[in-house]
């Protein structure tokens, strides 16, 4: 249960530690939690180091239940691994690998200093943090594809201006901003004009706003173009710090970046509607794509589905 | 709590009383439960005389919660209303009206005998005899359509013999079971040469399994043919005692219901693949049709979706 209660103390600060991951720690001792901890904002303690000052002499012998792999290096904090060593850890178990490679290895080292280590290994805890995961293993933003459609597949309907409801149009701004980018293609920016900011919502910055394919935008349009081919654009805008990209464009675009193998996890809001008519929310495919964790939750009137192409 | 109490108790013998409705009764005393009932096999007791027998003299000035209107006729057992007065219930609480014009007015003449009614109509209440009501008020079946798609809104996968797992198929083998009639389309047969046989699940008596178009039917096929329009044939089979037919045709036969007003119930297995290629689950409509209740549903690796075209 301590491995799930760290997942819990990791998802009420996840984004804080920007452009870190989020790590959750607990340190049991004889059966009793001796210590918590969560990452800091960006600059401040690893997880691990909060919950075993929390722990003090607690700590030794004790076990330290971690969402993911303590880092084994010099960051712009000391190796956790070593202040585990120093605490007298006797047992660590870790709900992930770290992904980095700068700084995984933390489990071998530990190994090697004689604790006893254990990798139960969660998609929970690599969901937490799937955005920086996926920066730091391929150079290149966690992509979201985002779509909305009937129950029959159609992406509008006669005669109907939203096709999904308003709890679900909320979650939309929510998720713009929690992503550090936005995007569409050229046919939805001529089509609707999509301003594509997190509105009605809490943020804490907005979302780039970026527009793929050939220029020029429509007058007024303050989005930011990006015409190269895709992956050279993903690469780009990971470099400059975008960890995760929220794909809001149509059939086009969407299959563009399936095409190319460049999306990650699919949100699906489905209406409780038969459109009978309109385009379909995705288009041919060269060959057929396999996903995984299908799952729904309703939303308002709608359902969301959520399903990987790719874990993080 | 007491009218979900009444619902749990029909939720359990649903169907015992084919081809008449299932119902569940509570008489409640002074905050305590003094009567339980559940509609008896075909030929016996209602729920609520099961539940009047049960609280005996405790019934007085007690009230009682049934799932439906209590009945005001001579069926084949005597008007509810009748004991219900007798037994000197001073309130009825029902979780829907009897759709059954000959056996409706139960909550009207109770008032009139000086009983305090109310009407706490539930969505759940109406849905636990969806069929029978369908085939009361309209005079044929309740009719699903129940269809299997990628996510991308397709019925088949280049390369792949089931879209959906193994915990689906088997499911759609239990609504076989739980069906009067089960229904595919001539394209169907050809293509598929289906049995449409509830298998491996325990099944009290197999479906009637149709085919609706033009015949004949191929050599060997065992599906009874139907080639009348639509609505005299569902006219027809409800005058034989078929409440509820399962389509399990592709998209051509559910297209032709659903334009004709014709469908009551989609159910959706939605597997976690992109298909990219093959038919679509469902073709053009000549206007949008609304839905209500979407709700999903977890089965395996698969996400069930469920919407009412028409509520019971």
């Amino acid at each position: 249960m301590s491995l799930e209660r760290a997942l819990a103390l990791a998802a009420e600060r996840l984004g804080v530690a920007y452009p870190n991951p989020t790590v959750g720690a607990v340190v049991e001792h004889g059966g009793e939690v001796v210590g918590e901890g969560v990452t800091e904002p960006y600059g401040g303690r690893h997880g691990e180091i909060v919950a075993l000052a929390a722990a003090g002499e607690r700590a030794l012998g004790a076990t330290l239940y971690v969402t993911m792999e303590p880092c084994a290096h010099h960051g712009r904090t000391p190796p956790c691994v070593d202040a585990i060593r120093a605490a007298g850890i006797a047992r660590v178990v870790a709900g992930c690998l770290d992904p980095d490679p700068e700084a995984a290895g933390g489990l071998d080292a530990l190994r090697a200093a004689g604790v006893e280590v254990e990798l139960d290994d969660r998609f929970e805890a690599r969901r937490q943090n799937e955005a920086w995961r996926t920066w730091k293993a391929l150079g290149r933003p966690f992509v979201t594809c985002k779509a909305a459609a009937t129950l029959d597949g159609r992406v509008t309907v006669p005669g109907v201006r939203w096709v999904t409801g308003a709890p679900s149009r909320r979650l939309v701004h929510e998720l713009r901003a929690a992503s550090d980018a936005v995007a569409v293609g050229m046919g939805t920016v001529r089509a609707d004009a999509p301003r594509l900011d997190a509105r009605d919502v809490p943020v804490t910055r907005q979302p780039r706003r970026l527009a793929f394919g050939r220029g020029p935008l429509p007058d007024g349009c303050e989005l930011e173009l990006r015409s190269g081919p895709l992956a050279e654009e993903l690469a780009a805008l990971a470099a400059e710090g975008v960890q995760s990209l929220l794909l809001e464009g149509g059939p086009t675009l969407a299959t563009a970046f399936l095409e190319q193998g460049l999306v990650d996890r699919l949100l699906l809001f489905v209406a409780p509607l038969l459109s009978g008519d309109g385009p379909r929310l995705l288009g041919d495919l060269a060959a057929p794509v396999g996903l995984t964790r299908l799952s729904a939750r309703q939303v308002g009137d709608d359902v969301l589905l959520e399903a990987y192409v790719r874990e993080p």
